[in-house]
């Protein structure tokens, strides 16, 4: 996941400098989520309404399959072979095309054949050598994680004193001449992913405007074991680029603790890397519908993740449970009337570039988009849906999401911009959601070194298997379109 | 903290692979002290309640102090300044005797001025390259860190074929034709410290035992970000010593998931140390009591640290609340009828060093030590005690603990060998407590780069520290004896 950010109120738990947040819904969304289904008793047609219920025995057929049956772990099993096979997958790897094909390929071995992929320029920035070495007041290795496309030092690497922000208009209160030539460090303590990653993504242009010589972030992470995090940052055109980078919640705070009690910090910045355009591909899986086969479900998740871990989080698991929608419901023979069709998106990390490709490749047929839906914001158990849509739209979904109050994921989240690539398409109008799941450590492992099959459970994989299947499966299926 | 096992029952929640253990009281355990206490009504005299009662003005003089007056966060603070300035400080280096030079001298400025070091011979192993590449079934670093002592792999490393066990038993059934000339893996999966340790401790030694030429342990914690946790380990003079390391639990279950499936894995181990032999010092400081002087309670926290992260937790906060305690005592002008004396231990990593010299040294004089703590399993909120003693003894220290009702640190925990250093004399007979605290996540940093001042809190070690104080200064002061 990018950029996306989580909805509902933060409730705070310190544990020393380290801020634990839970997300939990406010109470003013449980109060408009209320209000919503009280005008949806009007909005949705008893028969409409008696049509969705009658769901309840495929739904529980799906779950039985998925959590007893043939299927028990699989979802997690697969997944795990998948990640232990490929490991990380970056933009314009090879190993990201084999990995692609890898997931046509069990595709195809299901006997689900209608597949095609579509090439598209991706970015391709390559990691090299990362060091950043404490020279004053003490000699101190610093763990550092690079932030994508960041630019490379000279070979001897970047010397300067460090100055330390909290915020940009602490920067913009400081003139140019105390800050030329220094490491930026800006160091927010992480409060939601939405109000910190800005200093992650945009701190190099910000720092080189009042010309900063390198910029470095606290890593965007409510919690660390010395932990740096790399994420997406962009530069600007109009701004010289300068090296950036994340180090870890500990040593940002070390280094705060220093210069707050005025003593000179000087760190060596040495990084390298190479960046270049490749080819990529989105994969898109159709299981046909059978009256309706030009309209669409969409199911979504990102094959591509980040150069270090494996990518089993973020977006390992939203990836999986889309491919496993459509083999579930051919293993039990379940064709829906409308076309489900999978999506793995490639290249997200970089920029949703390969959902930009989508929208406007297939702007011209996007009235065929029934619901689009996406997982990138974990896979742990699951809770209900974030969703965008009109009333109706979100009627519709809540009355679906009635059938899940026993697994307890049952909860509509309103959200103008759900998920991270579905939102390109979603901004155009395209009624979607993305799994609204019991997420709270995911920013623990988010582009990290722990992004790993241990934050993964076969459990909880199995009930969000089986929840996106029974949920893309009804939307396809019942009479009513999903209004826009 | 070394070797140290926490008592009471384990309740474990799982985390994907993570086991999450909270360590609490067993029932068992809560009949024993309830059966205990009974007892006390008739050991303890009713004078003796009356007067231990009559401390709460003292202890609540000593808790505003240090919580709401000039002392509030000074524990917290000193002790960032002090790791700051230091880092890690491993057992026979220079940082380490710097570091026992700064604590005399904020000592002495305290205006405390009995202090005497004792100096003695110290292991002093230097972690150099080390680094381990998985050559199949596919390329990836794997994150280690070097067990204690560990020896130095040839300069081209060692490359070799990996076979795991869970256990030991599995490791004695195995054939020595089908482990000689591999690397051993031992992935016990974190229970207690007490119960894994062991696969870290004695790794090296039953894998050599058996022709491996390296063996590796997965960490010894229940939770990790790709984070990899030192120790000691201790080799046999009749077996051949082989390099050892620990990996983090991320990548010994991608290894153990491999191994699993068939698929051979292929590890090249790069590992260099050095190790001699050096100079350290036990730091003795001596608060002097005004009718027994002769008379000792101790406490105590050892000063050396592993070589990674910043020794904040391990030991840092037993460090700093064992310094606070005269310094409190002194500035309150509390002056105890016994000796307040407070040891920093050295070169407690590498095998309690410092405190087997401090008991032979001292054993002529050991009936003068009356009570002997440490704090040496984190500084979280204060619980209580674990004591070892007799029965009047522990009668003696729960009536002391009623004291802290009104903070929950009234447990009294039973131990025949609580904490690490002080064990050493404990099991000579000698009563004495570990400081018993809300440490559940203590393992998560143990030993890593993570142990650093983001884990500690001001408030905590606040309260660690007026409880650390008023329980010594209450025991040196009661006209009883704590008996043997």
């Amino acid at each position: 996941m990018r950029s996306q950010y989580l909805r509902g109120s933060g409730r705070k738990m310190y544990f020393g400098r380290i801020a634990v947040i839970f997300f939990i819904i406010s109470i003013s969304e449980a109060k408009s989520v209320a209000k919503s289904l009280n005008k949806c008793q009007t909005l949705l047609s008893d028969d409409l309404i008696n049509e969705i219920a009658s769901y309840k025995d495929v739904k529980e057929e799906i779950f039985r399959y998925v959590t007893e049956g043939d299927f028990k772990s699989k979802t997690y099993d697969e997944l795990a072979k998948f990640v232990d096979k490929f490991g990380a997958r970056p933009s314009g790897s090879q190993v990201l095309e084999d990995s692609i094909d890898y997931m046509i390929q069990i595709t195809k071995d299901e006997d689900i054949n209608d597949i095609v992929t579509e090439e598209l320029e991706v970015p391709h920035w390559i990691r090299e050598q990362e060091k950043i070495t404490m020279l004053e007041p003490r000699s101190k290795h610093i763990a550092v994680l690079g932030l994508g496309k960041s630019v490379s030092t000279p070979p001897e690497g970047i010397t300067a004193e460090v100055i330390v922000f909290s915020n940009f208009d602490q920067l913009a209160e400081t003139p140019r001449q105390d800050i030329d030539g220094k490491i930026v460090l800006f160091d927010p303590i992480f409060t939601t992913y939405a109000e910190t990653v800005v200093y992650r993504s945009q701190g190099a242009v910000k720092a080189a405007e009042k010309g900063a010589t390198a910029s470095l972030v606290r890593s965007i992470a409510p919690f660390s074991i010395n932990t740096p995090h790399t994420g997406s940052q962009y530069y600007s055109d109009s701004v010289p680029k300068i090296p950036t980078a994340a180090i870890t919640l500990e040593d940002a705070d070390l280094i705060r603790r220093f210069y707050d009690r005025g003593e000179k910090v000087v760190l060596n910045i040495k990084m390298t890397s190479s960046y270049e355009t490749k080819i990529s591909r989105n994969t898109i899986i159709d299981y046909k519908g059978i009256e309706n086969p030009e309209k669409l479900v969409i199911v979504s998740g990102h094959i591509d993740s980040w150069d270090v871990g494996q990518g089993a989080m973020d977006d390992g698991g939203g990836l999986f449970i889309s491919w496993a929608a459509p083999v579930i419901l051919k293993r039990l023979n379940l064709r829906p009337k409308r076309t489900i069709r999978s999506i793995f998106w490639t290249a997200e990390e970089l920029g949703l570039i390969g959902a930009y490709d989508y929208e406007e490749r297939h702007r011209n047929e996007s009235n065929n988009i029934n619901f689009i839906m996406e997982s990138d914001e974990g896979t742990f158990s699951p809770l209900g849906l974030v969703v965008a849509g009109n009333e109706e739209a979100r009627c519709i979904i809540a009355e679906i999401l009635k059938l899940f109050e026993s697994i307890n994921a049952s909860t509509l989240v309103e959200s103008d911009s759900p998920g991270s690539d579905i939102a390109v398409i979603v901004k155009t109008g395209i009624p979607g959601a993305s799994l609204h799941n019991a997420n709270e450590k995911y920013f623990w492992f988010h582009h990290t070194e722990g992004d790993t099959m241990n934050v993964e459970s076969p459990e909880e994989l199995d009930l969000c298997a089986a929840f996106w299947t029974a949920v893309s499966y009804i939307i396809a299926d019942i009479s009513s379109d999903i209004p826009r």
